[in-house]
């Protein structure tokens, strides 16, 4: 089994949440209602060898990433980051990368508005941290599930520095200019809780790339019931992308590379200017039956799996 | 340093949270103020040959157990459990485990009145999971730090049953009769919800048996700054726990081996009557400066250290 097949299948046997749950698992976030408010609550892990090396992120930098990944479930449904407990598995003799890593989290959790309340430390071969992460909401928050056919695809900034950035930090580069800053796109990346926050009530639906773009756009896709067209011409891309991306697939790793932590928005046409934050428009949701259309530029179309990297086993 | 030190390094680190945390790290949850409510955060993790094996645990009792040890740390506050988000890493192919140990886990929560709302999946070399429970509380929720001296030492139910039963289970027992009964104590522990609501405006303080009786106790004597006098004839041991203890230390299991999640309070003495649940006074609350004193059942006192199990190399 796959990981969407293991967490389908997962879902299946919980069956219905009860009231006081508003969104159960598949979205973002959970939403739940507590008293009069919505609380959003998610999770994440990072695993040594899996999701990074200590060679690439030191300790500091492994907790100001995650807190961000973290934070950025919250984001992609509008919310406010509220509180953060922090779940580390790490070798016996790690006391000091310990304490680092608790640092580098709470700076980043500072930076976000949001507070490190807890969290237990457990012995373990592979240092790992898994974070869970508690945040309000001011309004309905944004699903996945609500997107339309017609609504705009928007990206709060730029997608593929990451994945970009990480293979040269890899293949030993991503050092001096606009591979560093490439680079830095996957070391330290964006929540963005304020663009999340300002799009409330505006954008109809979002998700934070984290899988990769095509396959986070299929989740808004399967969940909302819609195709979509994305004009591949109009992808934002950031700077040094041209010239660092691999020659032979150059827009792989915006389409499929993951961990960019931008929002992808499903925004109605006429609400674009209202929205307060950083958006490109690169395409449109269409009708279910149309599924996803990549439009080359020279306005050749390719009908398109999303597709994005599966860790139990997929492509 | 060991597990202590590291967490005390980070709790410096942490500096006075904002008004919105009630409590911060230090207790059973974190307690934040939502809205009106206070909501109680705990997170635990289980690492494969750390804290179980698959030859003694299968997933959907690694489920069930650790959904017992998440909702543990609300029931210690006299708090309700509502929401749970699970954390999961395991190696490629685990699919079929992975989908019973969510099973076990959303069977143990339904049990316990909570919900499974979310999580994630990672891959792992070690089957581990980490989960986060938030619940809500009606009142003052239960803490360690308000002891007081000459308040009594009460527990609600047995101590030792997990960790002999652990033991039995390694030495390849644990099968039959009396033996079952304590391996089942270790498999599939209480969590003391109901318990822990009853003793809300009652006990004083109060915490799970998580770490050891001792070592337990010895972290409500250092948040209330009070010494303790445990009388070792009144301990409550469950039934079959003289037969089979070692013969050499038989009360070790009881006094420091911990995961039997029980709570330990701290109870006026007038108020034990009040208590509907159950309640077995083992001791009480002294001043800070006389320490720990365990008296023997021929009544000689000895002084000791709150110990346990330090998972970074203590004791």
């Amino acid at each position: 089994m796959g990981e969407f097949e293991i967490i389908a299948s997962i879902r299946s046997l919980l069956g219905d949440p009860p009231g006081d749950v508003v969104i159960g698992p598949g979205d973002d976030c959970a939403v739940v209602r507590c008293g009069s408010s919505l609380l959003l609550l998610t999770d994440d892990a990072m695993v040594e060898d899996v999701h990074f090396t200590r060679a690439l992120l030191d300790p500091r930098a492994l907790g100001r990433r995650a807190a961000s990944v973290a934070v950025s479930d919250i984001a992609a449904m509008g919310g406010t980051p509220r509180w953060l407990l922090a779940s580390v598995g790490a070798p016996p003799g790690a006391g000091d990368a310990l304490v680092e890593l608790a640092a580098g989290l709470a700076e980043r959790c500072a930076e976000l508005g949001a507070t490190l309340v807890g969290g237990n430390l457990t012995r373990s071969e592979a240092l790992m941290i898994s974070l869970s992460a508690a945040g309000t909401v001011d309004g309905e928050p944004l699903l996945r599930s609500t997107a339309r056919p017609g609504d705009l695809v928007a990206l709060t900034g730029p997608v593929g520095g990451a994945a970009l950035g990480l293979e040269l930090l890899m293949a030993g580069g991503g050092r001096d200019g606009a591979a560093a800053s490439l680079a830095r796109m996957w070391r330290d990346p964006p929540a963005r809780v304020e663009a999340g926050q300002a799009l409330l009530g505006i954008a109809r639906a979002a998700i934070d790339v984290s899988d990769g773009l095509l396959q986070d756009l299929g989740h808004v896709m399967q969940a909302s019931d819609v195709g979509a067209r994305i004009e591949l011409g109009n992808l934002p891309l950031p700077s040094g992308y041209d010239d660092l991306a691999p020659a032979d697939e150059p827009l792989a790793p915006a389409l499929a590379g993951g961990e960019d932590y931008e929002l992808l928005v499903a925004i109605p046409r006429d609400r674009v200017e209202n929205a307060s934050c950083d958006l490109t428009v690169c395409g449109a949701f269409t009708e279910p039956d149309a599924g996803l259309v990549l439009v080359h530029e020279d306005g050749t179309e390719e009908k398109a799996d999303p597709r994005g990297w599966d860790h139990f086993g997929g492509s």
